[in-house]
């Protein structure tokens, strides 16, 4: 039995382990503190058409392929453990103003001519599927096929699937690759990938969330995913079972977490702009990950050398991209790629590649 | 030796059991869960000079013979303990318009025509003291004498305190008093001591906190307490050693203690319209407490029975408070009442007392 080491216990390292030990390998798992990073933090959109944006057609495509396996991957996780981790079946995202509404028409139809069908919405249309959102409200863009995961249940799910298929987990940090006595290496360590190879263009993007909990006799929880733009910055409302899950700022902060007043104060203000009704939600939760960003928002996903697959710089979508992450890393470990995660391939930065891989044996 | 149970493990009841056990009673003191109420809440200012308003005379005495005890207290719980209380040594009510500086004028007269010295500040003024401060300040009202105490440090050092003096703590709810079989008992149950002695006019008040740590960088954590009036609502800033305690909402809501969204969004536009740098603050807390209300804002203090002192009813002013209420309830306990405390005596709401007397046993 050929044995592997999954570095990083996010949904990415989880669900690989997972994956490979149903595949027949000895998988080990080491991660000080699994399911406690970005994953735990997340919102759980699955929203690539809702985000597409003209020119950026490696990353719908890429989205797109990985949206697509999601359904197959929830239904064999929950078969494996019973947990069900869908918790919203559409997407809906709203303008305030006539310049977001002109961003709406050009997504519906950008992302149209790729074949991806989205509804635009005037404002009756909007109000009649979510009459609690703001009057202010004046067009929306509903992507019917976009669902939304909870992102806890996921890695819940995934810890429970890979215990049950034999992975073996060691709270451990690990210092050095190289120190690892596998036969193969998947590094999924996310925003913190890059200190084990540094060579690799990731690097943390602070994010801070809210989770609010509904209260009796409060606005109802949307059922839908709500996206917007409030004073330029993004904000989503992902619902959950009692509540809802408001996010992201974004900083370039390093590998700070801390949850700061402006950012609360932001993500509460914008959220209150689309759902007025949310001052008497309880605020359950203030947090904040690091998310592994990359120069061009596509993951870094592929063979970095003879015993090490990395899998990491999953940025905003890791959640969005776990079933087609893990669908590929699997792909690496068979010896046969998988053609939709060819844009992800780390190599695309090396340049010229043999410079990168003298300094570490190399990205191929 | 005459065994004393306390009921209620908050600043005031961990107070008395320290004090009584050092008289020589048998103490054994009753909460599930001592140290975790209001009193954890709390914000910790001593100001009931800067409170001060024309017609509250009763108020502004009580407050000013207990504030005039806590520096002896705190010295006699430092030399039990080591532990430090104080956090900050003074008071500045600050005020951003017209209105708001003609109350500090008048706080100012009447409370100088009570005999305690209170000092008008012009802007200059206000920002020669705490530069920090949002321009939009226009006026000050320093309360030189007027400190502030951690409640947490309070807190531990009351049961230090309290264990080094033999209380013994029993981790549970009292459900009857009259099950208690002790010579003498004192109601310190805060808010929930009407479900003991349903006739004390004693209610819940919901108040929200947030609690600020001051990151590298942030605009420095102001020196005093500082009190202003933001939209008509009331906003403290309580310095710690790390930060700031940013208190407090008001509102009516039984024994609800949610954090809610339009709470923290409410106190974080608040404090940061009077210290515009907070937003780069971490906020590491948002917390909740029921404070104990009565018709009057003055606690109910003094003997009910010929077995049950009550010590109840400290609204906002719980730390304030304390060495006054303890020194008062040694002194029941003693036969000899303190007279500090009389317009705190609990049969002022008996009207007439013998209807409510007949009812329990009576409020004497």
């Amino acid at each position: 039995m050929r044995t592997l080491a999954v570095v990083g216990g996010g949904a990415i390292g989880q669900g690989v382990a997972w994956q490979a030990a149903e595949a027949g390998w000895s998988v080990t798992l080491f991660d000080p503190a699994a399911g406690s990073g970005a994953s735990w933090v997340a919102g759980g959109m699955l929203a690539p058409l809702s985000e597409g944006w003209p020119g950026e057609d490696r990353v719908l495509e890429f989205g797109a392929a990985a949206l697509a396996r999601w359904p197959e991957f929830a239904a064999r996780l929950h078969a494996a453990t019973g947990v069900d981790v869908m918790v919203a079946d559409q997407t809906l995202t709203v303008a305030l103003d006539a310049a977001d509404a002109a961003d709406l028409r050009t997504i519906a139809d950008w992302v149209g001519e790729h074949g991806h069908e989205l509804e635009l919405l005037d404002r009756a249309g909007v109000r009649a599927l979510e009459p609690a959102l703001a009057r202010t409200v004046r067009a929306g863009l509903l992507a019917a096929a976009e669902p939304a995961v909870d992102n806890r249940r996921l890695l819940r799910g995934l810890h429970a699937a890979g215990a049950a298929a034999g992975v073996r987990v060691r709270p451990e940090t690990v210092a050095d690759l190289a120190a690892l006595d596998f036969d193969q290496i998947v590094l999924a360590a996310g925003a913190a990938s890059a200190r084990l190879l540094p060579e690799l263009p990731v690097r943390p993007v602070k994010g801070e969330i809210l989770r609010l909990r509904h209260r009796p006799g409060a606005t109802p929880v949307p059922r839908r995913v709500i996206r917007a733009r409030v004073h330029g910055r993004p904000v989503y409302l992902v619902p959950r079972g009692d509540g809802l899950v408001v996010g992201a700022t974004q900083y370039e902060a390093g590998f700070d977490t801390t949850v700061t007043v402006g950012g609360v104060r932001d993500l509460i203000a914008d959220a209150e702009t689309i759902l007025p009704g949310i001052a008497e939600y309880e605020l359950s939760e203030a947090n904040s990950g690091s998310r592994p960003g990359t120069p061009d928002n596509l993951p870094l996903i592929g063979r970095y050398s003879d015993r090490i697959v990395v899998a990491t710089g999953h940025g905003r979508n890791g959640m969005l991209t776990t079933p087609l992450t893990v669908e590929a890393v699997l792909g690496e470990l068979a010896g046969t790629p998988l053609p939709d995660a060819r844009s992800a391939a780390p190599q695309r930065f090396a340049t010229p590649p043999a410079s990168l891989a003298s300094s570490t044996g190399g990205i191929r």
